[in-house]
């Protein structure tokens, strides 16, 4: 059990809302002897991705009907532990010209925080869902999950994906690129699968080195697949290349999207569905595929399961941490004496500022990754590990978490640069700016990089302030840490915070 | 012997030009046997970093006093191979608001590319040329280069510098910062002591620990000392720490910069004598340094060698990109592929393009490491790879070299991003543009990552323009290739090439 929030208790509600670029999701659950028992389920049809215009804005239509969505999820879960929720977004949300300005509507109407999740992370959270809902098994498998916007690949074995790869063509987006006007005929299919085809081409070599013994595909598509292919006693185990050719001549006979007549087609999902098929063909195609089951399990039980696992010791975020440490080569001896040195600071801290259960953990990290940019070079190492930070692929967190991470260590050494902290989500802005100020402090402190005893500190916070109270003689000792203290004021001016030094006797 | 260029023989001459912070200096060699015999030394007292006003910009008189000098050094330059010529911009230059307004001056005044270079860079030279000029020894060294803008302090062995710190403090720039009205106290004195230790206690536990047995200090200040230290008979065997402390009662008794009477100190030395004396005992201090042999080689000497090396299997340029490509763990394979393909599309495009010798080097180089930024994430891994590729500490790189790599490697997938070519100097441009659209055409045939025989290819180039023909047979066997190339067009507009596609029978 770590200290990464409170923990779970059986009986505890859990819920993820998944902001689909087709459909929005809402699954509630009970924990119950480590695993979360679903509850409720709602699934709203938005189709988001299908409200974003070329510009990169949102139809108003598109946009209200989500929020109401989403209101109604809210009331849903009002009453349920913040720490017990995730709200994600995906592609659609990814793809606007302005996703902020969408997530601070979202989350009025939600009542809850919604995250952006990169590509390889939905990828990392549908994985993580499927494996929990198949039969433990020791081979790999191969999971697609065809989204409305995009479509994530993973191939893992057991809980753990070992390669992800995600490509910018889902149900809806494919549908209205390929069949704009709705015709389907083969010079559009055609198109469609050397386009698609060209996307997948860039991983499928790999993906076939590396091999897999099944193939499953999550999400509605697959399942509305599966349900045709049944219906249309085509086959009673799991999806083959030829059905697949069987479904696309269907769709070219019809002629038309208005004209679709398929057995067990639900209405909201016809209009899409020739997005789908074209690119399960494709992936069949690039990648090998004789044989897909099909899981109706997707990326929102994931989302449980990473809940679960942040109140345990599974959180995946620490795996990410080390991971980052290990590829840079940080020094982890000083990294260690960082954090020691910042969390001791936090706890004295915490008097005047109440951190909420969870907070803690951002300082660990940043400390513990905050000199990974010395990879690159020395000079302006912290602005290198803000890169890395900001741009790499680390599992089990969101975007607007990437930013926080980034936010913290690119403040930890000279000028701190507000608008990084600006730019942040409301509600992480004063925590970014509290625990730069303490990283920073615990750096300098830690300056000479040895073990060395510290002096006896007396760190108090309140609002706006630090007072921080070190005994007159040690700092006439070390003056070289007197005067970097000195000069701090004006940094942690720029961090919103008034840092005041006290010399005391003794 | 590489292909960098053309290779020496003896006979040749090579020239190195130092545009320091305090001095410009021109050394002219004669190349003999695999060794630089100096022939010719110039020295021009510029003081270029005290020309450097608060908003970084170049007082007139000082710019006009450096152009005169480099027209000068061009004269004595005229008629040496231009591949035999470096000349080197370092701190002063650095710190310039505007170093490309200054250097293109520079370059017309002398003749000659001016480059910059980091203060790693910097530094590495100098352990070059200091280690060239020693007895081989199979301990560690440690030298030390206070120059006029900052200090550089190189510990390695043999010729290879293990650890490099580059500390902005030198004996212009910290004379003038603390003691701007030449005012020689106590109390400033011990400021001085107090801010170059803050900043070599930065790295001084680092250094501490790896150790080494002897310190050299190199360049014009550790000369002037040593030869005061002689002449008023303190040692005949190096600087030791009380030496350096009776130096400075020697200069607090003076009390002003104008008032210092000591033997053997030239008058133009004398104005920037006390910031070298502080940098020094703060060194001696952080260090535990207890005796410093004076050795009057410089950077200008290693960049002598370095010439050499270029011209040789010993371009230290391979050997840090051999580096970089390990470091971010390059799917090697993959790179040499790509590498091979390129340099047959070079060989096809010399005819219309007429590349200069060494030019092909760069591709090489960029193919190497054109994947470098996957380590960060696969999503726009050609920025990330030009984010470190600008920010690395790359020995025998300049800082425009560097430029140079990374827009070539940034602009081998997606739209390439004019800006970065446009930012290069003049020289580089078109090179990098070419050297770019021929590493796309090479990334883009080798993208099914395995082996596989190419088709026939003939590609033709004139100024703007490349024709490229392939097979019409292969083409269609090959259609996502086909809708690749076809893609390419928009791309290379962008890089100021038409790229016109021709399928042959066949």
């Amino acid at each position: 059990m770590s200290d990464t929030g409170d923990t779970l208790r059986d009986g505890d509600l859990l819920a993820a809302a998944d902001l689909g670029s087709n459909s929005f999701h809402l699954v509630v659950a009970r924990y119950d002897k480590g695993t979360p028992r679903i509850i409720d389920r709602v699934r709203e049809s938005v189709r988001l991705a299908a409200g974003v215009r070329n510009d990169g804005t949102l139809d108003p239509d598109y946009l209200q009907r989500a929020l109401d969505c989403l209101a109604r999820f809210g009331q849903r879960i009002a009453g349920i532990s913040g720490a017990h929720v995730r709200a994600i977004a995906t592609n659609a949300v990814r793809q606007l010209a302005d996703p902020e300005g969408f997530l601070e509507q979202a989350e009025q109407a939600l009542g809850q925080p919604v995250e952006v999740v990169s590509g390889r992370e939905e990828g990392r959270l549908i994985f993580l869902g499927v494996s929990h809902g198949l039969p433990r098994s020791k081979q790999r498998r191969l999971v697609i999950d065809v989204g409305g916007g995009s479509t994530e690949f993973i191939v893992g074995r057991g809980l753990e994906p070992l390669q992800t790869e995600s490509i910018q063509v889902g149900c809806v987006a494919s549908t209205l690129r390929f069949f704009p006007d709705g015709a389907l005929t083969a010079e559009r299919w055609q198109r469609a699968q050397d386009e698609i085809g060209l996307q997948l081409q860039q991983f499928a070599a790999d993906y076939r080195e590396l091999g897999w013994s099944e193939t499953i595909g999550s999400s509605g598509t697959a399942k509305a697949i599966g349900l045709m292919v049944q219906t249309l006693k085509l086959s009673d185990d799991g999806v083959r290349a030829e059905h697949l050719a069987a479904l696309r001549e269907h769709l070219l006979r019809a002629g038309h999207i208005d004209a679709i007549d398929l057995p067990a087609l639900s209405p909201e999902r016809a209009p899409i569905i020739a997005g789908g098929v074209a690119v399960l063909e494709a992936a069949f195609r690039a990648l090998g595929i004789r044989r897909m089951q099909v899981c109706e399990i997707a990326m929102r039980e994931g989302v449980l399961w990473d809940l679960v696992g942040r109140s345990s010791d599974r959180d995946p975020r620490i795996a990410s941490i080390r991971s980052l440490a290990a590829r840079y080569a940080v020094d982890t001896a000083q990294a260690a004496r960082v954090e020691d040195t910042a969390l001791l600071l936090f706890e004295q801290a915490g008097a005047g500022w109440s951190f909420h259960p969870g907070e803690r953990e951002w300082l660990s990290w940043a400390a513990r990754v905050h000199e990974i940019g010395l990879s690159i070079a020395h000079s302006q190492h912290h602005v290198h590990a803000g890169y890395i930070l900001r741009h790499a692929d680390l599992a089990g967190f969101s975007r607007q978490e990437q930013e926080l991470l980034a936010a913290i260590v690119q403040g930890h050494r000279r000028k701190p640069d507000p608008a990084l902290f600006d730019a942040l989500p409301v509600r992480y802005r004063s925590l970014a700016r509290r625990v730069a100020a303490l990283l920073r402090l615990a750096v300098l402190l830690r300056r000479a990089r040895r073990e060395q005893k510290l002096p006896t500190l007396h760190l108090r916070t309140d609002s706006e302030r630090i007072a921080l109270r070190l005994p007159r003689a040690w700092l006439q000792r070390h003056p070289l840490t007197a005067t970097d203290l000195e000069r701090e004021a004006p940094y942690m001016a720029d961090l919103g915070i008034r840092l005041e030094l006290h010399a005391d006797r003794g």
